[in-house]
């Protein structure tokens, strides 16, 4: 497996942070399939670093070069190639990383693992930076699924404990969220922002979590048991670094809800459909969609790089040694993520789109 | 992808709850792995139902019958399957099911999946019963990481909201759970059974949290991004019925931590072994196991199998109708949930075990 | 992948010849897809060996047991599993084998990959046995495809180098093979039962060639490169034991063509349909079916069990020992396999079927 | 699947003949392993079209820039990815191609697959310089798998009709195949190449047969039945375009010989080991590896693209056309086919090396 994904579609994702150029292929997708490569790179947008309080003040350009798959503005039934190199490739010296790993990163599990080989700069394939293919490849699936009335839309459910509202579970708005700020409540905006601020003073930084929907699904995407759709959904958005908790509806709050509570009866809409009166399962029963919205929470370590000093081992010498980590980087990566989640959501859902085989011959 | 699950390993699990059989085939295990089927047995006992206040009165004998792959104690190298018989066979009527689904369960997704084909007996293929043959290959599994001084355990961290004491992170005691009702501290025990009772009492149910441990894990297990540990651990455990959320060390925790607090600080051991401080990782960075206890919660929700009145919506008359789930159920599901998410871990790491390509050259 | 196949459907194939029982799963079928079952018996005893001169005197009766997966004679949706219990269970003394491998059976590479820990007794899961379970995939595979308008066809194209008439490539009749024997020439039949008749005589056996059309097909089936037609269907018929060959249409001859000659021209059917005039490409291109008849053929080695005496080494004392086959077998298998790779090609092609994920839009 | 092979390591395909590059991704290697890009680039050129009789007078620079998995040498444990960027792209007017399909190309079907949004240009996904990076990886694998001591060559073995010298199926002299041309025998290169002027004279081409060697080997390699290593290199090998068949060993010889004849007889080397007398098994038996040279061979069809006058059929209007292929082509593709059939091998075998998880416990 490793940075491959997909049951029907075949994603691939390569590249180191400091390496010549990172980007994905995706399999399998259809031809005929219209691509915006405006609206592509509008949503790369959304998660490249800008020049405020709360991101990194590096700047990136994440302008795709597509290679091949699409052509005059349509899939042509060909791999889809990508790529987006990198202004920042190896300069400096790195073999630091490699004896004294930075703690919350993945430098010693890969010292380990790869054996002193690894491209260890800027955290190599570990890096956030490996969310921009993964953006390009879920930007054009959420495109294709919106053509089909789809929309996914996620926003900071909470950072550093500050909450935003959550999206209605019944009818979520996803047009409600901030294009600057992506969340619901300007107000808990604001909050969080100041905690990011206060963070990045002391040199530290804040966690958080995303909430995402997804309306307009049909009633039956995802198979039963390994192929229902939380799992399949989630094991993508463990894909994203620093994701460290993902759930469904009413999530963990499962644990202090009696059965009768929980459960979401069935009743008529307005316009005759069957919907459920409430939506604790996130819109999703033995796995498989039910037409309610879909709605699901990860969780956002805060970003591991802080400048305080932290203690770490130096692996040559096995004795512990203070660590500081240089450069400027995000305090808190939750805003940037927001696009990241939709994009992960985007390539799972699109999948179970492709991967429906079944027919539907009524009983 | 369906019901199948594995990288290297290949696991298929078939069945319905009121059907002929229900089993699994676990695919390219090596030869010779020792396999002792009364282990086996007892540890898929553990997810029997038994005669007392919080699982249901039915008896299931889940006695695998194993029909290859086996021979004399060991691993022969064939596939594994293994079928266990059903003794509770269609017999009544479900066309009920059929039409007025019951809240909480797949019946709607699955009746507009299948279009009305599907065996909506008892649940069909969407049935807890099914986590029997997932045990089996669990139980094989966790016999095999055993082998390599890999152990597994798991214990209720919560039900209705009544806590128990968390694992040590750092050294988690698997013994310390009690084997008849699976909690570290006997009173939060004595506190949750009386929380099933009650829910019982009103024909109603409660969900909780399920904490899972594994000790022994060598450095350098699972792949980046998509195939790191989270994702693989996540999928198959939300292939068990009712789980919808899973978190992983600190998980939801970190929106509320700073990163200095989040990071774990690297240590040298008493034994001269590299370890972490603490443990808010849940033992892996980057997707990749660090040595530490991996560690990680699912949610399960409340048994959807209330006996209060429900409503629920006829599909062929369009009108919202009253619903009495007949039976007898758990009021609880989550303490026979146990042993099914120790499996589900085991079969996980057992296949990122079998993955693992890396040669470790040493630079 | 071992004994499992398909990229949208998949299957799972167990059992050793002398174990309990053999089987296979057959996940991610659509629901609602009819199940003959007596139909299904019929396809299976095609390969059964009879009371005649070219089989073996052991008399097997596959009849399958289906645990999941139909119901009331359609699919259900979940995955379907059938086996068949093994009448000839251990009883000898295997341990010969492990010592003294039999010349042209995968006696020594178990021995040396499973380090002695592989089922010997009968070839375990090496065993020409285990087509069984693949025919009870592929029969169920070539009933679905028949609904479609598909079907599939084989005879023997040789044996002993005695060949049959070939199908016409381009309107092959699929009924012209015969019932008993199946061949298309009467006389050529009578041929090959001559000569298998005295290979039997003297110990020895033959083998042969058999061929295979599909007709029936839409155009656009199969993928591009690693996912043609050619490379799918090979890879399945070289599942089956004792093939060595695989080729499509012309296939080797083409080494002896011109181009001009190999082409298949287009012209215009008398139904007003695109059809080529000729079949050289065996109705693929480009690994994509072109709507003329698939047309493949496959070598299959003569039976490795012969009674004469034959050299082989033991490992233990690792010198040169005579080596006896005992038994009774066939001299033959050609006949019975000719069901057995039309159900590998129902399988591979009701995969391609599945997995067709192009939309048609038309530009 | 489409353009995606491997069951262990992860290959993805991309590009078309005139887009903008063409490349792959090659996922799930061990870190640490050498790479030499000069003999990389030394085994593309073998690829390339030269400036000779039997090649086409274009001229590519099949230079890979490598954009990530290798860092100073090595491989570094991410995804590799390399691309070639083409120098010829789009220019022309293809609408031609989509109306009129050229016989014996993937026009037609490619037209009907994808609707007509397929990139026509060249052949676009179907073209046989897809193979560049089909070579890239598999260049790789070769150099991986010389280091463990296996070593794979190929040769023509017939074109036009004309054979080479086969290699000795028990001790097979790769070095022996000749630079310039890849033949064991001067004087059949020789005729060869006259059969290949003699068909660029008239303005058609000729197919051929090439023959693949692997020594080296160890025992135990593939997996049963669809794991099996015939099946696994078929798949492959069946993705260079033009290959229409694929035989191991004996191949279709075998339809001719008696079980005594073709079993090959274990005996004792000079050295201890325990080797076949013969090898008409191809070094493979129940799919897996017996020690001895691996030996297959393909049936390449002649080159479609003849400049004779062919007739095909206007899609648009219905009508049969007689239609003139433009441009220079090459006569005969099977010189340049021989490193694509060692490439594709490689990637076979290698990722067979990776997916052995049996442990060799011995009994």
């Amino acid at each position: 497996m490793s940075s491959t994904y997909g049951e029907t579609l075949k994603l691939s994702i390569f590249g180191q942070s400091h390496g010549t150029a990172i980007g994905m292929t995706l399999d399998n997708i259809p031809a005929g399939l219209p691509v915006d490569e405006i609206e592509l790179q509008t949503f790369l947008n959304r998660r490249a670093p800008g020049q405020n309080d709360w991101s990194t003040p590096r700047r990136e350009e994440d302008s795709p070069e597509i290679l091949s798959g699409i052509l005059d503005g349509y899939t042509c039934g060909a791999p889809i190639a990508a790529i987006i190199r990198n202004r920042n490739t190896r300069s400096g010296d790195y073999s630091n990383l490699k004896d004294l790993p930075r703690p919350g990163h993945a430098d010693y599990t890969a010292q380990v693992k790869y054996g002193g080989f690894q491209d260890a700069a800027g955290g190599g394939h570990f890096s956030g930076r490996l969310t921009a293919p993964l953006c390009i490849a879920g930007g054009l699936c959420k495109q294709w699924l919106s053509e089909m009335g789809i929309q996914i839309g996620a926003h900071i459910a909470n950072i550093a404990g500050i909450c935003d509202e959550f999206f209605n579970p019944i009818t979520p708005n996803l047009s409600t969220v901030g294009e600057k700020f992506p969340v619901i409540s300007e107000k808990a905006g604001e909050a969080m922002c100041a905690a990011i601020a206060d963070a990045r003073r002391v040199g530290d930084s804040v966690g958080g979590i995303i909430e995402c929907a997804v309306t307009g699904l049909p009633i039956g995407l995802g198979e039963p048991m390994f192929g229902g759709a939380e799992g399949r959904i989630a094991q993508i958005v463990y894909g994203i670094p620093a994701v460290k908790g993902v759930e469904f509806g009413a999530g963990f709050q499962v644990a202090e809800m009696r059965g009768f509570e929980n459960n979401d009866s069935y009743t008529v809409s307005d316009t005759g459909g069957i919907i459920t009166a409430t939506n604790h399962a996130g819109g999703i029963l033995g796995g498989i969609t039910n037409g309610m919205p879909l709605i699901f929470r990860c969780a956002i370590k805060p970003t591991p790089s802080v400048s305080v000093p932290q203690t770490s081992v130096s692996l040559s010498e096995g004795v512990e040694k203070e660590l500081i980590v240089k450069g400027r980087h995000d305090p808190c990566i939750v805003p940037r993520a927001v696009p990241v989640v939709e994009a992960a959501a985007a390539i799972a859902i699109f999948d179970m789109v492709l991967g429906n085989t079944q027919t539907n011959r009524r009983k």
